[in-house]
């Protein structure tokens, strides 16, 4: 598989981070010849904040995790993730898959089954082969590394064309603390959330209900702002875990959730980058709603229209079709108030074509693979910004085959 | 442009209607070398509803048709339609040429300007050349016959591969009633409604807002019940005209309500047969749901979803992503209660893959060109049926390089 235009030109240095170790390997779900699996194993005392799917179908293992999230927080913890079968529409067998590999993850490495979270990631419907993940489990503790985290972002993958991954370094009150994050997804994305599997790591020091809401809070303006295809996951899963390891205390800290943030965003980003056919990476940024909620709704149309889409693969200014867009999204609008711009060029304004608008000029625009659209409403100030990607023949070739 | 796989053999023949005749021509809008103006002139005393689209963004012509419905229905009426450009996010002008339009209607035929309904469909957001059809007034006057309506569906196509027509003769007591309708449309299609033109004759007599309730309660369960891609038109407008001609009186007739069902199903159909790149018809059938509403929210769902639409196009029975439609509808759900059907194969039930599941025989049934998806929710009465088809490289091929 070729690697997706838009990835960045390399994955990151991951830094260690303390009380946090990893390991992947081939169990064979599904793919042969790559690592599917992967085993991260946390300190005692961890904080473990998450987010998942909306879905009125959602998965065993999400269910699971779930119900785990609030408990107590004084022993280790663990995560494990496989590729391949995403343990979904599975019934009752679902459940016994999750139970079987959370017993069996207790007994290989001691963490309590109560502490372990597990995500699946790839076909709905089909039976987990939990077996051949068990086998794996001495294997996988035996080989837990502080330096590892990269293969466990490899091991994650399903159609993603490169391994996601983000970190920082911020002082709080002159002591460091690390953030370390992967991430994986490339189709069925959309808000809420996108179809995609995060985990991000930090040695800070921070209670579980403070880091939820921190990470709930973020989650809202990153993973929940990005669409590929406008199709929800029924096991998108996000895990952030703080093991408290640096010992610095970061509640309440500005520093530290906008370090947290760029690394959400970051990923986000990296995510639609890798958005199934992707050529061009597209921001919508929508101002001037009735209220933030109904600019979301705008970006969100605009983000989905497959209209709008394809004529971003097709490198055509078509800025009807955004007003389309507009217009469909059951937000307040005012046709005649509208604006819309491509990059810096005004394209649309009060309604209509604006007078100096040259489609040369757009046109020559649409050929960036980094593009912005801007709507203002001139209506009042919500505002919101999605970000997408085009769609193409890409998208289709990958998904009239892939059984995912 | 190579005509749909999924078309009809023959365009119909249609009747000659009491009361209203038909020219067509080429005004050179936009296209060279084919009809692109139709003008119908309808008798005195004709009813006239209609439906709209509900866009935030609707075109001049639109919100022209909508405040004149209710008026004095005494005089004869008119109704032009250009094909090229929809006149739509236009501004002023937009408004400027709908008057010049209607005026210039009224100077050459005698209808009052007060009952003229036009339509444009094409480019959005270009100024619209009225002039053009201005000049043609005339010479369309002077070429009004009943025998003509084939020529005006074919004058008012833009993407579509071929001309769509219907008709049905019903008795009511003992007395032949015709109707015959015409339409356009293959992309930009969802509902509310569709990205559609829809013009329908009748010699019947009846009353306008006995007609208007009828026709919107019709439009429910036909053209807003089908889906191309998920896109709102801002130019949607469906005209049905009763002349009374045949002097038969059809108000309150079940006979003559089921006829006009059938033939708005049939036009809604057609649309979809001609989706832009289609290759599979496809009917998503919501039983079982908690109210309509909700069935009709899921069936939208799957319709509208590019996972969906592309395994379809693949050929691939994958009721996976079937289920992740159903669970990011929003409608009340049950994932254990849920069951799946292609055609008459039991794919899953009560929340996984039936026991007697064949992929061999789901996939053999994904080859026909007409595909049956049925989803039975399990808690409820509510039901809904929706129309739409597959998501191909034709659609992206279209729609990467034609400005709509």
């Amino acid at each position: 598989m070729t690697i997706s235009p838009l990835a960045p030109k390399r994955f990151p240095d991951l830094p260690e981070i303390g009380g946090v170790t990893f390991a992947a390997t081939a169990a064979g779900v599904k793919y042969k010849g790559r690592d599917d699996v992967m085993l991260a194993v946390l300190a005692a005392g961890t904080s473990i904040a998450g987010v998942f799917t909306r879905s009125a179908t959602r998965a065993a293992p999400v269910l699971d995790c779930q119900s785990k999230l609030g408990g107590d927080p004084s022993g280790t913890a663990a995560i494990l993730v496989n590729s391949g079968n995403s343990n979904a529409f599975t019934g009752r067998n679902g459940v016994e898959s999750v139970t079987a590999i959370t017993g069996a993850v207790e007994a290989a490495t001691g963490v309590s089954q109560s502490r372990v979270f597990t995500s699946s990631t790839g076909v709905i419907g089909e039976p987990l082969p939990h077996d051949r993940i068990i086998t794996k489990l001495s294997e996988l503790n035996a080989q837990q590394s502080g330096s590892t985290i990269a293969s466990a972002a490899k091991a994650i993958m399903t159609t993603d064309t490169f391994p996601k991954g983000a970190t920082a370094t911020v002082n709080v009150g002159g002591k460091p603390v690390k953030i370390a994050g992967i991430a994986k997804g490339s189709g069925m994305i959309a808000p809420d959330m996108a179809t995609m599997l995060v985990y991000i790591f930090t040695d800070a020091k921070i209670g579980q209900s403070d880091l939820q809401t921190l990470v709930s809070g973020l989650n809202a303006r990153t993973f929940n702002c990005i669409t590929v295809d406008s199709d929800t996951s029924t096991s998108d899963t996000l895990i952030m875990a703080a093991t408290g390891a640096s010992g610095v205390d970061v509640t309440g800290d500005a520093g530290f959730a906008d370090a947290l943030h760029e690394i959400m965003r970051d990923l986000a980003h990296q995510v639609v980058r890798d958005g199934e056919g992707a050529t061009k990476f597209v921001a919508v940024q929508v101002t001037g709603a009735k209220d933030d909620a109904d600019a979301h709704k705008v970006a969100l149309s605009i983000a989905n229209s497959p209209l709008v889409k394809t004529a971003i693969a097709g490198e055509d200014a078509n800025w009807g079709r955004v007003v389309m867009a507009v217009g469909k999204s059951g937000a307040a609008a005012d046709r005649d108030r509208l604006s819309i711009r491509f990059g810096d060029i005004t394209v649309a304004e009060s309604g209509w074509r604006a007078p100096d608008y040259s489609e040369d000029e757009a046109s020559a625009y649409m050929k960036n693979a980094e593009l912005e659209i801007g709507v203002d409403m001139g209506i009042g100030s919500g505002q919101s910004t999605v970000w997408t990607c085009d769609l193409t023949h890409g998208y289709i070739t990958i998904n009239a085959d892939y059984r995912s």
